[in-house]
């Protein structure tokens, strides 16, 4: 990095750096330079690259000769900007110092502020601002932070639970106050500071064996390098992990003039939305609190204030606007505030939130989307101290891209890709059926956070979640307050409520990233998690207990309260967006269903037909599983067509109900592909007793499942291996498709069958089955005077079946890659058993991420290539399509996009993630013409950006 | 095919085809045509194409149209070259009607002779010939062949047990010959055969239900179709499977003039080779009878007679030949003939004999290779009926290449190619354990068929062979006589044993074909199969009591008598082939070996490294597995290491064994593999046992080795997976490599090894793995005080490590296939579980062979070229190699030489084998400079005519 600059000043209407450095500034870097360029008033300061961080950390926490002198100089330009002097004991300049990454990690990395307060400088500070108790404060609070990040965590000394150093000093705040009956930190005096800042100085002393540093360079260059290094913290590591953020990037650090909100009533702090990011109304929305700091905001002690009647983020959404219908079900019903008289910002600081106003109209044209502000009033003065694009939710996200492109903000194009395709499984998150919500008991209400509804019983530890959501629980997690250290237990969860917080606690911030159901400031809960109890009022809940949470409208009730499936179409902004990305796309989006019913669901969701239906799944009723097994245990061709000859009825009814839901539609069956001991899995007293049923010896049926069981049944007898050794099977199951199919052609409704042939390996296999399918057809078509078409393909799932792609192609109407199977075979991975190895290999950075969740480009992808090159190379209308997990996955769907297929097929709820992934993709191609990952990246990047809470000052 | 010519002719000294049309005209008809055109003396014919036959049973077994028009054509043209008649009453001819494919199937089809001898020929036949007897016997002959073959065989009508129109009639003749008191069909007189031939009638009439037909015509067409359709009798198709002959080849017919051996005193018939095909002595050899038809030769059923006293093939090696040393060990050592005193053919029949003479020579000098020969002796004049290469043992196919590359008639590039790598094995094959032989009871002596030693238990029937051999039984198979429904049954034993039959009885044939150890003609044995007796003068075997086969001497000793390896280096014959073959390959061999004993064997057949040491098998040893145990069972790092560091010296003490036995040669040794549960398959018993020696509670360790169990163990936690979650493992394995190696550079013995990761699917599995080795290397280095080389490379065995070549490559100095594995995930096939299913894929042709057996070219091979090209595109000097079973396959060897490999390794018996075939790969490149499979194929094919033995007229 020799000769690279390091550092960026921002300050005095203009900065070295812009909103576009993101990968060098950090987002809070470079959006301070840009807000400093824009003319907003922005306390001075300035970055040190994401590049210093990595040499930082690469040279063991040295710092890159040179730096101190050029931070020094740094200084002295600040100096002359504020017009106060770093160190100077009259006139003092205090600085935070502030971790910023290209993506933001919310609260994952530290923080410190009031850097430059020592007992030179105090004095200074106090006869600055004439406010002892607020220059104490300032002192206290940098002691806290201080000892904490900097004397013990950088030093990587790990206390034990309740042992370090902030515990400690918290500890002794918490006695003061309450020996003082005070609650609020703001109601204690000078004195009182005075003498806990002495007790202070002695604990860390004591703690950590040195004393607390008195020079403020010294503190300056400690806090840059804790900062620095908390890059590599624990958190920050895990939380990478689950974003997929490279560990190589580093983060940026920004070191900026402190200006203060708790110097007293014409001072305060709040964070703002440009619109709603519950809902997407358009309108500026946001918290504040009068004397205060920023972290007070969100640690949720103080309740904070809404910025004006109607953008209270407790207010709802009470006006239609931009033409768009009033009632709109995604739009979250509020209940009543709970301080209805908290005074709003406009009306308590008229001229601030005038600025204010002005200043979020200026960035929203400025940077063409919804910021995410953080501000600070100190005596009556505003100051901005960071914007950013601000995170929504999906229901938000729609609404904004939407109203965007028709305020002509932003294009169509850019609209569709606002949203992120996962964002749209919020819209179709299961509700709380209104029937059953009436008489449900609610035990609390809090702030809907997260929109949707989520059912599950009571944990109040994050590792109880993940422990209990392991062993197949569905839980919701039930905590006073979350920090960085849930995030596990939260994913998991199936909705979170907490106590204590706002909009921006963290776990609101957290839920709203992942679209997941949640309600925050639930304050009538009192949680005792240790021993999993949770009371409300009267009631008292264990952990077990089944609770069900409603996020739109932020209620809790007791026991499981039935849900119902959402209704995306009756949002007119998610139609908009749909069919503005229906127009763009050119992959067709199938679904996997097995079952009418889901059949139907999937073509509500915008399916173009079946892509996948598993006949096994068909066999496991009751009923029908004995026939089965009667066939699996048969001894002969003709005992075999018997037993067969019984579930053939099932088997059509099945698919005439498929057919009718998809009428019109084309529907791909895929023969039976287990191996035959899956439906024999049996007990040896369930053996006997089906051995009674089926009038065999007991001792013949057991030999037969023992003769069953395969050392690798994933590689074993499967798929057309079964149809080619029982040609019954197959015989059966096409008799069933094509009766099924005249069935409803009498009836004048339009069936149009795909006969799919399951873990094809070399072209003969394929051929053999293609021959009893076209016979079978003929002999229908005969029989019932009632012509049809069809087409007969294959699963493209073992890596032989892609690399002699050109020959199946000889008999295959059509490709469907099952990409399970091929990810699994291609890394000789088993999916069952990788737990073992998986874990570890994820958070070593061995695999970038679980190949069965997003296609491998360069494995599993080569072998896609290859296939459509080589099947298409001999039938250039070869129909290719994907039906495993991955169709489902945004990531994916844009490979399978560029890789030329026709459709992907996911399951029902993952329909509308595909529609807008596949449009998003046939955009990248638009815009550059070719590969476009690097940009889709970018685009994701930004929609990632959560709110950091590292405290504003 | 229309427009194709469909029937070639030959006869009157020139023929239409030539020997190279034997792809149209089958071996036969290509040979026939040959000889005609050398002016040999030939009966005249036609043969129809290999095409007609695939028309003809393509259309259902319709005979192509014109097809009889052409026939009557031939007939009349052959009328005019041989002066008789077809269906002349006065004059009549005869014709024999026989199968004849592209690749000999010696017995598998059918044949029919005498045809056109009916009610109104039969009396011109005895007129012509003046010997009522031999025309009447000749009519009886053709009624049972005709019987059987067209009129049952042909239809489909499949008899019950000893119920078939051919059991009936030579129940009716046995019956005959009973009643008169004779032994031989020539005894019988015309009155007796005129009888029997009205009985014949009306039998056929009542199995069959209609009359044996009277009209030639009728006849001959019928024999047509009948042989044509006996392409797909199930013998036919079985045997194809096993020789990889394809379905849709078809076979030619040839219509011939029948000559007759059995005319009188004055005839003979009988067969040579123009080499000892046991030995490869160059000298004529071949049995005759005198007064006989050829099946009389083969049937054994009358003693043939040597050619000459010193041509016998009783007779005996005798006379050292072509500056070659008298004591051969290849050379059987046989036991004095049974019949000293049966007349010789060049004392009985001198002028005759002159004439054979002197065609050998003619042949030999054509065909450039040993000739089997037919003839027959039709009073007093000589007629070839037949010649082809004649298949040889190992022992005589090296002897007779080296010396006819000495004799100057074949190049040494020929000689090379002359010789099948599977032939080798032979000389590889035990031998009796000459000190154990003199105390072991002889129970039988017969002809040394097939040398080397075999031992098992005795099995009297082809079924229990195979059913015994599936169980893991070695068996010796103990018939009376072998016929081609026998052939699965011979194929898995380890010796063949029958009571009758000489050199060219069908066993004896078989037996060379695969170089399997073989005894015939054991006239002391009594064999009743059904029972599972076996008697030998006194001595009564049962079926699973043990013998031992001594192929070479023609004995069968009673019990399990010890075996000794072969020592291939005492052959002259053997060292002089190997020397060439070693002259021109590229492909350098290894072996895999996981002891030093094994090592040792393998530097004896030339092995010029290990390619594979696979390190789990050292830890089975008693001592060894309860603390690779431990390791298992430990809970931390820290345990686990303190177990490792127990097997340590054991693996280091192993490695020094091979190290020390391929002193100077590279070693290649493989890291743990498996999944660690195969350590711990134990029983409840066993595992109680276990935990006290480990000290953990038995719950315990019940729980860790069911957490270790895997639904899919080839696809789990096993290879570098392991290697990665303990690293521990990885290190103790490196130190203990590095160790030997510096121990044994200390004593001045040089140690090459090859660090090998197994199971690798993406670079950064093989980096984690290399960082380890090389850390430890350094260690062990810095320690030592000791420099050594050392590589670290990589297995390709999965789909993805072979479609990411390129950056594997950044990481490996060398690849190593490990076929089995990339053939089992390539196809998705389960080794373990495939039994379910490749029967049946073979059986019908969906799989060409087995992938395990041979490398599939098109899937596998796929990824292996992929593989190499990307591989060495980043690293030109990249070493790579094979180390799966496919090292030793000689088709696979050749695959592996034309993609590049440098090297293949295999087990060390199938060293000798590899080598050859690579020197054969090497000169397929040669000649052609490209794609050498089709010549190869061919040359295989020569080299596989087996002797036919439908019957020589």
């Amino acid at each position: 990095m020799t000769g690279q600059k390091r550092l960026y000043f921002f300050g005095d209407g203009k900065a070295d750096g812009t909103a576009a450095m993101k990968d060098l500034l950090g987002g809070k870097g470079a959006n301070l330079a840009e807000m400093t360029n824009l003319g907003l008033p922005v306390p001075p300061g300035f970055t040190l690259t994401t590049a210093v961080c990595a040499e930082f950390l690469s040279h063991g926490g040295v710092r890159p000769a040179g730096l101190e002198e050029e931070i020094d100089e740094a200084l002295e330009w600040m100096d002359g900007v504020i017009g106060a002097r770093f160190g100077d004991p009259a006139n003092p300049l205090l600085v935070s110092v502030r971790s910023g990454a290209r993506r933001s990690m919310p609260g994952m990395m530290e923080t410190v502020l009031n850097v430059g307060l020592t007992s030179r400088t105090l004095p200074g500070l106090i006869s600055r601002t004439s406010n002892p108790r607020f220059a104490l404060d300032a002192y206290r609070r940098l002691m806290m932070m201080y000892a904490d990040v900097v004397m013990e965590k950088a030093e990587g000394i790990e206390p034990d639970e309740g042992e370090g150093v902030r515990a400690r000093l918290e500890r002794k705040l918490g006695d003061l106050k309450r020996r003082r009956g005070v609650l609020e930190d703001t109601d204690l005096t000078a004195e009182d500071l005075e003498r806990l800042i002495g007790e202070f100085h002695r604990i860390i002393r004591k703690t950590l064996g040195r004393p607390f540093p008195d020079d403020p360079r010294e503190q300056l260059l400690g806090a840059i390098g804790a900062v620095f290094r908390s890059w590599n913290g624990k958190r920050a590591v895990a939380y990478r992990r689950i974003e997929g953020i490279p560990d190589e990037w580093g983060t940026a650090l920004t070191v900026q003039a402190m200006v203060f909100g708790n110097t007293g009533d014409r001072s305060a702090t709040g964070v703002a939305f440009t619109r709603n990011p519950a809902t997407g109304e358009n309108l500026l929305y946001g918290e504040w609190l009068p004397n205060a700091q920023g972290e007070d905001v969100v640690a949720g002690i103080r309740t904070p204030r809404p910025l004006s009647r109607s953008g209270s983020l407790t207010g709802g959404d009470r006006r239609g606007r931009g033409g768009k219908p009033r009632r709109s079900s995604s739009a979250p019903r509020r209940r009543p505030a709970r301080q209805p008289e908290l005074p709003a910002l406009d009306e308590a600081m008229p001229e601030p939130y005038r600025h204010l106003v002005e200043i979020r109209r200026r960035l929203e044209r400025h940077f063409r989307d919804m910021q995410d502000l953080e501000f600070t009033i100190e005596e009556g003065r505003l100051w901005m101290l960071q914007t950013r694009t601000g995170k929504r939710n999906g229901v938000a996200a729609i609404r904004m891209a939407v109203e965007m492109a028709e305020e002509g903000l932003i294009s169509r194009k850019e609209a569709i890709l606002r949203v992120r395709p996962e964002q749209l499984d919020e819209l179709l998150h299961p509700r709380v059926d209104p029937r059953a919500e009436g008489k449900a008991e609610v035990i609390a209400r809090g702030l809907p956070a997260g929109p949707g509804a989520g059912g599950g019983v009571v944990v109040t530890t994050a590792e109880k979640a993940e422990s209990w959501a392991k062993r197949g629980k569905k839980v919701v997690l039930v905590r006073t307050e979350t920090s960085p250290e849930d995030i596990q237990g939260m994913h998991v969860a199936e909705a979170i409520v907490t106590a204590k917080g706002g909009m921006t606690s963290h776990a609101a911030l957290v839920a709203r990233g992942w679209g997941k159901c949640c309600v925050v400031g639930c304050s009538e809960l009192d949680i005792e998690a240790r021993k999993g109890i949770v009371r409300a009022g009267q009631r008292t809940l264990h952990e077990g207990d089944p609770i069900t949470v409603n996020g739109t409208s932020g209620t809790v009730f007791a026991g499981a309260v039935p849900l119902l499936p959402s209704d995306p179409q009756s949002s007119p902004h998610y139609r908009c967006l749909m069919g503005w990305a229906d127009e763009v796309r050119r992959l067709r989006v199938r679904a996997n269903a097995d079952r009418p019913g889901d059949a139907a669901q999937s073509r509500s969701f915008g399916a173009e037909g079946i892509g996948l239906t598993r006949t096994e799944h068909m066999f496991f009723d009751s009923q029908r599983i004995l026939a089965m097994r009667e066939m699996i245990v048969a001894e002969t061709p003709e005992e075999r067509r018997k037993a067969l000859m019984r579930l053939l009825p099932y088997q059509r009814r099945d698919f005439e109900g498929i057919f009718r839901a998809m009428a019109g539609l084309p529907v791909t069956i895929r023969f039976l592909d287990p191996p035959l001991h899956e439906f024999v899995n049996l007990d040896s007293k369930q053996t006997a007793a089906l051995a009674r049923v089926l009038k065999v010896p007991p001792s013949k049926l057991a030999a037969r499942i023992a003769q069953l069981h395969e050392q690798n049944p994933m590689l074993g007898h499967r798929g057309c291996r079964l149809g080619i050794t029982y040609p019954e099977i197959s015989e059966m199951q096409a008799r069933a498709v094509f009766q099924a199919t005249v069935a409803l052609r009498r009836k004048k409704i339009e069936a149009i069958p795909e006969i799919m042939i399951p873990l094809v390996g070399t072209v003969a296999e394929l051929a053999d089955q293609e021959r009893i399918v076209r016979r079978v057809a003929a002999e229908v078509r005969d029989q019932s005077g009632i012509d049809f078409p069809y087409t007969v393909g294959t699963m493209i799932e073992i890596p032989r079946a892609a690399l002699t792609a050109d020959q199946i192609a000889t008999r295959a109407e059509f490709f469907s890659f099952g990409t399970n199977d091929l990810t699994q075979t291609t890394y000789g991975f088993s999916r069952d058993d990788i737990g073992s190895f998986l874990p570890q290999y994820l958070a070593r950075g061995i695999l970038p991420a679980d190949p069965f969740q997003t296609i491998d480009r360069q494995g599993v992808g080569a072998l896609i290539r290859t296939a459509i090159k080589k099947g298409r190379r001999i039938r250039p209308d070869l129909k290719v399509g994907i039906c495993g997990e991955h169709g489902g996955d945004p990531a994916s769907v844009e490979f399978f996009h560029q890789a030329g297929l026709d459709y992907v097929s996911c399951s029902p709820y993952r329909v509308p993630a595909a529609r807008l992934a596949a449009a998003q993709a046939a955009l990248g191609d638009e815009e550059s013409g070719r590969e476009k990952e690097p940009e889709r990246q970018k685009e994701r990047e930004r929609q990632n950006e959560l709110v950091h809470h590292g405290g504003v000052a």
